[in-house]
């Protein structure tokens, strides 16, 4: 009898997720990381780095929606937009819905998230192929921003991983300060910012607040339920030299586009400002 | 050398969650279902009902900020409560927090939970044997609300387990039409409202919206982040026969209590009413 496959992420030293996996697609160690790919019933297809979940079939919406249509909300004149690893190619995906977009830079270090993404999780990938304004460059995402003129990008998404391994240097107050360069006097950064609850993640969401807001004028933080991270509570860094994420949300222009968003709309768009009190007094409290 | 115990609690069929453990406290087979008690690291003490997780030390303030503080907002001047459950005692310290309460009965139909608790879990049980505001019943909820006389509560809080074993009665019609006839004309019912996610949740949580809200007027959903339920995205239901929990918000009234609520705040009260598309769309289709 064959051993039933199980796939185990720790969320904590004492604290697992685990699911049943139906079939152990690919597994590869690129030069950057380990990627898998998994078949699961609940989760459908997904993918993990270095033994950790990035992106799955069931919930991916809940990340791409909010990471997405929450700046395209506050400044829709968007039109040229660097996105900073998002190899799966759901982020990119999401812009990609807006037509008045002009560019998207996609700078992923690992070319084999990229192509493994194409090959086996198109629910995500396959726009990245079949969109003349999305350009792929398969760099640094570190050094590409320091090498960005001034003034370039209306809107930069850093879709990273978590601060170990090719993510480390997504989360560092030098690579802030180049996204602010990077970016025009009304440019938005989203950035994945960690999670509130488990020690090893609540360290890395004060830091990487600590280092945006001393960085950007207006430095936020917003939150949403993603089931398959750690907690299921997951944050991402708002900051911009000019938006307000409420107070020049703009609602009815957002509206007209005509997007249908499973996870986010506009109501949640300003709720999702509003943190638990034990999320603020972290986020405030100087590290 | 001693196996390292572990406590394993299935989300999905496919899908599981796990907290090593310290130590074993207690495990007991009541007449109504098995009850647990274990020391962790991560969670502190948590004990389960025949093998879920109900109550951990970490997160146990979300849940009961959620349940207790959202009603007492919208209604400030609310003096007698029913807690339907909640024998961990958790609800019950919150309510009591207000010095205004009169009566708070408590109808647990498991009077072993709420011993245990007081014996291992004071976090929330200590309240219980300290203010004699409160009353404990150890009966059947569903019979409760039947023989309970008309307009007798301003609030009722159903902090129940899933609806299934002694939980069950509380998701059926008979019993929210009960809640409602034992409610005065002002009356408001907070009851624990299962999860959009994961499918067996999904359907009880479109199952009991449905029958509340064919019984109450006013009948909101709100979602709150508890790390240790299944997929950390939980839900209450606020039905009423008068109150709507976003215009009747009494934000002022309510700071000027001065409590210091870890989960909950002001801002956050409105904005979790605010719901993903999912969940909206899950709730109003007709099940």
């Amino acid at each position: 009898m064959k051993k039933p496959l199980v796939y185990t992420e720790r969320w904590a030293k004492d604290t697992s997720f685990s699911i049943d996996i139906k079939t152990h697609i690919h597994h590869e160690k690129s030069p950057f990381q380990t990627i898998d790919f998994y078949d699961s019933e609940t989760f459908g297809r997904f993918f993990t780095l270095d033994g950790l979940m990035m992106v799955n079939e069931k919930d991916e919406f809940i990340y791409h929606d909010m990471i997405s249509h929450v700046p395209m909300a506050v400044n829709p004149d968007i039109k040229r937009v660097l996105i900073i690893g998002g190899g799966d190619g759901g982020t990119a995906r999401e812009i990609a819905r807006y037509s008045h977009i002009e560019s998207i830079d996609m700078v992923e270090i690992d070319e084999r998230v990229v192509r493994l993404s194409e090959q086996f999780l198109p629910q995500t990938a396959s726009t990245l192929s079949n969109d003349s304004r999305i350009h792929l460059h398969f760099k640094d995402g570190v050094e590409f921003v320091q090498n960005t003129p001034e003034n370039t990008y209306d809107l930069i998404l850093v879709d990273s991983t978590d601060p170990i391994g090719p993510g480390e240097g997504l989360f560092t107050e030098a690579f802030y300060k180049n996204c602010y360069k990077s970016l025009n006097a009304k440019g938005i950064l989203i950035n994945q910012h960690e999670s509130p609850y488990f020690e090893r993640d609540k360290i890395q969401m004060v830091r990487a607040h600590q280092r945006i807001k001393s960085t950007f004028p207006i430095a936020k933080v917003y939150q949403f339920n993603m089931p398959t991270y750690p907690s299921g509570h997951w944050l991402f860094g708002f900051a911009s030299k000019h938006y307000d994420p409420i107070n020049h949300h703009q609602k009815d222009v957002w509206e007209s586009f005509g997007l249908y968003t499973k996870y986010y709309n506009s109501n949640l768009h300003e709720a999702a400002f509003q943190l638990p009190t034990y999320v603020l007094e972290a986020l405030n409290h100087d590290a």
